[in-house]
């Protein structure tokens, strides 16, 4: 995000602590069964310091303080288990996607690839065996967050409504994973771009969260309601922002590059809607160039220019406002928060943020 | 197991329809997200439901009953999520081993790489999204697992006590996991068989499901720890027992090729003593052909000649005793049952079985 305040940075640096005791134990318990868990067990760890902003638990935290919870640090691992799950899923789309760096370091195949079976594996196997491992890890932290829940001070009845939503969370976090995996191959229409941003980005990063730490604030099942429409049409947005910056955004700013998304041919919603609004000429130009592994620099700014000429990114620009107003409306219904600003405030941070 | 009751047949029949309702549910809640995402759900409601013994869902019923519980439809949940998990790790299990039938049917990956993707992909692509579906099949079991749980009728307080020993079971099955797949790469030396066992086999097969049924059956927390040193005896006895039956079971009986534990050359304990007991001229005609891909049916025969020769098929069998007796002596210490026979025949059942 792009604001930090001293607030939001003092939240981070608990949470970190919070996820590092929980490393630390369990690489503890890891040396009793061999060194070689261990080893797995430091490389989650180094992975997940390794980089995120901690968007999720910072979630939590925003939303419970918003309904007037005022017992920060009982709730910090039901804050931290949010990173947890967002760890688990990245690793694990790294092996859907054969990434081998998260964070700009060695994700958990590239570190097992390059360093811990170069001397025991040839290159045949070595891939596969590394991608297993990184399997395991992710198995490992989703379990991993449902255990690190349980480390929290709260009431047992409580805990066992959040784990509900949690896995509520993950149930349409791999709905949209797979929508997502989908629609590389499936017909375009046959797969909405603002379905896939509804599961997988809006659930577990906003849905889930922000309903946490409202449930863990004691808010009222109204206002979790309208709280539901704001993180549903906060997510949304979320996600197309994101694929403008993809595309458009100042590669400085973001640290890769914003030819990426052009070259792969992701399904986008300002996609779609160059193939609802471009001429026919156009979109056989497009057609053409949109995915092709081998583009080249000229045709990446040809298909950025198709993208304004076509008014596809107006487009999207409006519905980001759309979604914005919704957001705004959803939190004008809810009564009792104590803290408005903690929520109002997400949705320029959200929507007008650059990178 | 060998013997199945008529009141096991029962329990597994209220299992099935404990398993059956959580599929039915999700694949409900699948519909809403996308067709493609009730296929997957579908896919694994038709696998889960085409073998298996639901071994893990009895053992915690059996412990449950031996301590005294008496209302088991209220902790048909709890069982049934623990073949939710088996299912889950058999899942990514046959990712990493790159298996595509289970229970004699197309398992998930299978089945999307012949049917779901078999029009949209091509070869190339095929396996690779196939598996990635099967990662969130897995993924999607390992969380439902959790979720399963949390529609029991008991005491918040209870449930969470049982979720930490779910989370150390996948914590250890994990470990085990890892381990046995290094084992394939890793000095001989390096990984003990006996501790595969104990993590991968004994861990979510006996450990879990006995403790949590004593736990929901309010057994002291003395009784809880001679359980488990009884589930971990069992379960190493159990693995030994598997280990045998791998390389000197009927065919006909147990439903598989006793080849393939020696042409994958497969660390197990009988090979540990194999090598501590045989000469050195056998050693190197072991190594020859021990996992060898290609290996002939005289030479599979004349590996097993070894085992028996060498004494380690032997020294196995009295090892799997040993297990069983020390088995026995922990349930001797067990002083709050009310029915020591469901423990006790497992004894036997578990190392007595022939396939």
């Amino acid at each position: 995000m792009a604001h930090l305040s001293t607030l939001e940075a003092d939240t981070s640096a608990r949470i970190n602590q919070t996820i590092d005791a929980f490393f630390e134990r369990n690489i503890a318990q890891a040396g009793k069964v061999s060194p070689f868990y261990t080893l797995l067990w430091q490389d989650m760890h180094r992975l997940i310091r390794s980089g995120g902003k901690r968007l999720r638990p910072r979630m939590v935290m925003r939303s419970y303080k918003a309904f007037g919870g005022n017992d920060c640090d009982s709730i910090l691992p039901v804050a931290a288990a949010q990173e947890l799950l967002h760890m688990a899923l990245l690793i694990h789309d790294d092996i859907i996607d054969r990434d081998y760096i998260r964070y700009g370091v060695e994700n958990i195949t590239g570190k097992y690839e390059d360093q811990h079976y170069s001397g025991v594996l040839d290159d045949k196997d070595r891939l596969h065996y590394a991608q297993s491992a990184a399997l395991l890890a992710g198995d490992l932290l989703l379990s991993g967050s449902y255990q690190l829940m349980l480390d929290s001070h709260i009431d047992p009845a409580s805990l066992l409504e959040i784990q509900k939503i949690h896995s509520r969370s993950i149930f349409e976090v791999a709905g949209g994973e797979l929508l997502d995996t989908e629609s590389a191959f499936r017909p375009l229409d046959s797969i909405d771009a603002k379905t896939v941003a509804l599961y997988k980005t809006a659930s577990y990063t906003f849905t889930g969260p922000l309903l946490i730490g409202a449930i863990l604030a004691a808010a009222p099942s109204k206002d979790v309601a309208y709280l539901k429409d704001f993180a549903h049409s906060l997510g949304i947005a979320y996600q197309l922002r994101d694929d403008i910056i993809g595309v458009f955004g100042d590669e400085k700013e973001i640290g890769k590059t914003t030819i990426g998304d052009i070259r792969e041919g992701k399904h986008t919603y300002m996609v779609e809607q160059f193939y609802e609004l471009a001429g026919d000429g156009d979109i056989v130009f497009f057609k053409l160039y949109f995915g092709d592994k081998d583009i080249q620099k000229s045709e990446v700014e040809a298909i950025k220019e198709l993208f304004v000429s076509s008014g596809a990114l107006q487009h999207t620009e409006n519905k980001i406002i759309e979604y914005a107003m919704s957001a705004r409306n959803a939190l004008a219904h809810i009564s009792s928060h104590t803290d408005m600003n903690e929520l109002l405030e997400l949705v320029s941070i959200v929507t007008e943020r650059r990178k």
